[in-house]
């Protein structure tokens, strides 16, 4: 199933995407209120989801719809830094590959919704580009075994984990501010549940394209980390609850790596293309056109 | 008004501190179902709870309810790294002074409540303490000024930013790992909010205990980031929302600076205690006991 959150007619609903069309699941599961819901309810609820859709002709159009954050406000989204190994290179500061994925957290307010702009700041004109396949957890887990992992994954859905470079670099260590920029990423349309990937999660191909250009393209046989180990990895400090989302790293050829830097523009639109979920499409906005 | 939230009969309650005892709020003002709800009330709501507190007999001692976290699960905790000038100079990297503060998130899951065990996790000996002063957002700002920046703050608290001092070494940029491990910090006994503060907020001590010897004992005179202007920093790239927690960092004297480093054992009670709050006390509990 691909699940999707969105507006209509100014009330927010949820359901599934066939096609051009969208089941709305939240009329049929009065007791099952968001995505959010749908994934604290377990596998007894997915099962109700899979059941109302079955079979069940499309209430709205997808074009007919605004889509939003496939779920509303992610309370956790940790990130994996450099975690393509080419990209480690890519650094040039001669380090060895990593032991331990580099992780940091963004709040969900940083991000917008599929077809809503992404927003340059006034304070930078060094908005960049990030595509990565995000992780979306569907079971409670602590100190998970990487045998175990996949077993966590309620589904997958496509980032641009917009970053403002000159931000990045602001400290010492860390690089919180740089990607905390209200509406300068975007997650969606959608998730894509596990069970659309019955070939497992080896060598999926991740594409990023700056109107139409291919900018980033690689598959997760790259990836230093593999989704189970970060998985593994991080409910080893923390417990992993269903809702939480783990970006899992870009590849080489984000703006900043050309020389001159190709940062994004005011109405350049940016496509994140994931293997087997979809493809995330934003227009950049300067929010000093908004003032 | 000390703000507190607490457990009574295993019921969650909340309400202010007088002396040794407890006016419970929340029965007074049935529409404010807690201390996250209060702030995000604004003026209107605090003005009702210090009408409701005026004169009010305490309903409960203090000894006989088990302290909570001030606000239950909050949504974003932003920390500041190396903000006492002198703590720079500590880390003997030969650096400059930043020109900007330093920037990581804590999930709430990695804080307990006043008298709660902290933990020392399974997978190291390396949990230390780092005292801290906890600002409490009670106003929606983006963009706010240095000069408007302290009308944000609802109040004060303190903060044990516990940290897995192996951990935080894990990755080539970022601190993440080592400071979210599960109830490794703690965050309280309570909030005094920003009336109780008359003199501001330019020289307020904090000072950290283990077993009652004093190791970290510095004032917010030390600051290089004072806390206008880190409210105006983080509301530069996102908006501050009521009930936000921003910790403003440490000063020397962690356990990871002596030679060797003394870090945290079971059994030790660690006491953080900043002026015009009181004292934050936790007893360290290894996690391989509980097992």
């Amino acid at each position: 199933m691909k699940l999707i959150s969105y507006l209509h007619d100014a009330a927010p609903h949820w359901g599934c995407v066939t096609g051009d069309g969208i089941v709305d699941l939240g009329r049929r599961l009065p007791g099952i209120a968001s995505v959010a819901a749908l994934l604290e309810g377990g596998e007894a609820a997915m099962a109700q989801a899979r059941a109302a859709a079955e079979g069940a002709a499309s209430d709205h159009a997808l074009a007919d719809v605004q889509v939003a954050l496939p779920i509303a406000r992610p309370r956790r989204i940790f990130c994996i830094g450099v975690n393509y190994a080419n990209r480690n290179a890519e650094y040039k500061d001669g380090s060895e590959l990593p032991k331990y994925p580099s992780l940091f957290m963004r709040v969900s307010e940083s991000f917008v919704g599929h077809g809503q702009p992404l927003l340059q700041p006034l304070e930078s004109k060094q908005l960049d580009y990030e595509g990565e396949i995000a992780i979306v957890i569907g079971r409670r887990a602590r100190r998970v075994s990487t045998e175990a992992a996949l077993t966590c994954i309620a589904g997958l859905t496509c980032m641009n984990e917009g970053t403002i470079r000159d931000w990045v670099h602001h400290a010492k260590f860390n690089v919180t501010q740089g990607k905390n920029f209200n509406a300068s990423g975007a997650i969606g349309p959608w998730i894509a549940t596990a069970d659309e990937f019955p070939q497992g999660y080896g060598g999926l191909r991740v594409q990023t394209r700056v109107n139409g250009e291919t900018r980033q393209d690689d598959t997760t046989a790259s990836l230093m980390f593999d989704f189970a180990y970060l998985i593994h990895y991080l409910s080893t400090f923390t417990t992993l609850e269903p809702g939480d989302i783990i970006a899992t790293g870009t590849p080489t050829g984000a703006g900043i790596r050309f020389e001159p830097p190709r940062f994004l523009l005011p109405g350049d639109v940016v496509e994140i293309e994931v293997e087997g979920v979809g493809v995330l499409r934003n227009v950049v906005q300067a929010e000093e056109a908004l003032a």
